[in-house]
């Protein structure tokens, strides 16, 4: 063996139940970007430590070692017209299109908001992919382009460049297809990884709860929300978790121009009243934790500052936000099946129609269909009559209304009239 | 997805505790032998089984559907001059060349013997790597050498070939670089889809136990041989175990010509008391397993008619019996330390010493050296002079000696004279 460590060794020491040392991170971590050990070799340490765990101070190397594969970025507020950086991330929901309206508010407070995001996968929409439906918008930039744009508008959300965290692309890839991506420490170290190296100095997690969240369980969300709240002060960036309600899609909307859509309602000072309350939650932990108080965030949706930063974070990227959204060729209306009261709107569910209907991808290098996805009628708690339209789906291939519809026949829970549902809150709880 | 089934659906039944179903084996079995299921997959199954286990049902499906990947060999003793198949598998150990000896004596009983054998890796040696010292001998028989081999010989010791078992082949090699090795289920399946594929109607498993052998603890070993006792049994084929103690390495010679050399004093007649002991008991399970009774094998040692046996099944495979063994260039002796009573000899130091020398090999493509090994001048129980020979060192690459010699350092326990050392039985137990 010519190298102090032996890929087999730090397996079996993870298999037996052992703890890693920072050592053994390190080279696991740094040889694997390499290609130094094998994906199989990494398949067989993830499930080892899906299934044995990491101790706090595992997971915070393992994170350590995967920013250190790449680049770390530096944002002081010095370079940025003097806003401090605040970002979101959110684990993923259906209707999730908090980001869009959220990043240019948190700007109009004076922030500045490195929006480094991703595309969706399965029936979770991805933010990039929503704003794609903007003709002419792009999502890569060129660092020159992310500062500047930082700076004079204070807001980008764009593509991560390879050189954020590689490690962590490489590994998020192999536990995809390996059946290791339901554990904390992974998921707590890939989210953490790449948003610490994206140089933000504040954070707040939106963590999901729910059928259509990747956590189904509140206890879990809580644990993984505890364990990034950790790492995060570990390294500097002040991080806060809220966890919120994903039994329920978030908004009237699931699909890409859809959503983008029903956000500018939001930044017009209107908007479904979830998506309101909660990128008002989101933007004022934001703002806290960036260290901004005093600025109320609902004066700049009422005022129209944060629609105009929108625009101009669009056109910075070559949007043209006055331009008509792209819709699907084709709708069909599913009528809702009795009289009654709606207490139950299952996301799970709409999540998957919205994905058969070409919202989303079933593989990374699939395309999606930027006017496809579902629009919801009713919401839990809204009274509906036998016939009249419950959800209308677009798609630009009829084909899939079929499939679409199959999976919302049981999503829907109609009670009968005077039901009063026992609707959960949308914020959940808190970890800081 | 095109197939009925899905590498990650498997992967997470096994990590979430489940038990696989008959068709998810099959498949996996059968999708990864020929490539669609990806070595990453695979070795995150292997992790999962690893540390969540297997039913007796399950192993005995993966066991069956290894066998199926290849092609199951026919024995009948009609075909074989009225020979009734019978062989014997060891989990290896250090100084254990029982099998050269072993089979040419049962087959000098009247039995068929099909070893098909492997090569050594690491600190035990391989059957092969052993014949291979004797001059002009090859270990690859067609099909039709080896039925007649087995029908006028009575004996063949091969290597197997490609159709035995591939998926075992596969899997083997991706255990072996992921940590994934000690799994009771995974070798009990390794071993006897290979013994069972082969086409033995009887078979006799020598699981070793101790600081030379995979199994460290009879608990452990235990269970691997009721594993596989079962396993034989459910396909048919008649399989008793013995637990032998390998803490002390077998005989007095660890390396490959040193091993010959030592089988051939006992088909001789003589040989160490252990290498005989174990021999016999091996070959009475054998013949009984085979339903030969009323044979005593140790007539054959003592008659020369095993040795005629060993040196027709030489020559049917090139081999010329009567050749000079080749010996190591180099030798170097180790003295003892102390006068007293040996009353302890690790085997694990006497095999990685051996290894070291070049007996064995790192690397499966590595050469092993024929002359290379130890001789051991004292076993447990002998008393020494301060200074005689303790161990002889061989090898033809003098600068391995520093290191065989560090690893023996603390290998041997001299007692005071006149210690009578607590000498455990060489078979522990028997399961059937």
């Amino acid at each position: 063996m010519s190298s102090a460590f032996d890929a087999v060794d730090v397996i079996c020491t993870k298999r037996d139940g052992g703890v890693l040392s920072d050592e053994q991170i390190d080279w696991v971590i740094a040889a694997y970007t390499r290609g130094d050990v094998a994906h199989e070799q990494m398949s067989a340490l993830a499930m080892a430590i899906l299934l044995n765990g990491m101790t706090r101070g595992e997971i915070s190397r393992w994170t350590e070692a995967m920013i250190a594969s790449g680049e770390r970025m530096q944002l002081p507020s010095g370079v940025l017209g003097g806003r401090p950086t605040t970002d979101k991330h959110s684990t993923g929901g259906v209707g999730d299109k908090i980001t869009l309206p959220l990043s240019p508010l948190v700007a109009a407070c004076g922030a500045a908001v490195p929006q480094l995001s991703g595309r969706g996968l399965g029936h979770t929409g991805g933010t990039l992919d929503k704003l794609e439906s903007i003709p002419g918008w792009r999502a890569t930039v060129t660092s020159a382009e992310f500062m500047a744009q930082l700076r004079d508008v204070g807001a980008v959300i764009c593509a991560a460049g390879d050189d954020l965290a590689p490690a962590d692309k490489k590994l998020y890839a192999l536990r995809d297809v390996t059946g290791t991506v339901e554990s904390i420490p992974l998921i707590a170290s890939s989210i953490m990884s790449k948003k610490i190296a994206e140089g933000t100095g504040a954070l707040v997690l939106d963590v999901k709860v729910g059928s259509g969240a990747f956590m189904k369980d509140v206890d879990n969300a809580r644990e993984l929300a505890e364990t990034m709240v950790a790492l995060g002060g570990d390294h500097g960036v002040t991080t806060v978790a809220l966890l919120t309600n994903m039994e329920t899609p978030l908004g009237l909307t699931a699909g890409n121009a859809l959503e983008v859509r029903e956000s500018l309602e939001v930044l017009e000072g209107g908007g479904p009243e979830d998506v309101v309350e909660l990128t008002l939650a989101l933007a004022r932990e934001m703002l806290a934790a960036a260290g901004l108080d005093g600025v109320d965030p609902a004066d700049r949706l009422r005022d129209g500052s944060a629609m105009d930063v929108w625009r101009r974070m669009i056109r910075a990227q070559g949007g043209r936000p006055e331009a008509p959204l792209p819709e699907a060729r084709e709708s069909h209306v599913v009528p809702a099946p009795a009289d009654g009261v709606v207490v139950r709107l299952d996301a799970y569910a709409v999540g998957v129609a919205a994905w058969r209907l070409g919202a989303g991808r079933a593989r990374k290098e699939d395309p999606v269909q930027a006017g496809a996805g579902v629009v919801m009628h009713a919401k839990p708690g809204a009274t509906v009559r036998g016939g009249e339209p419950l959800f209308t789906l677009h798609t630009d291939t009829p084909e899939r209304f079929t499939r679409a519809v199959d999976v919302l026949a049981e999503a829907v829970t109609i009670a009968p009239d005077g039901t009063r549902p026992d609707l959960p809150a949308l914020v959940i709880d808190r970890v800081d």
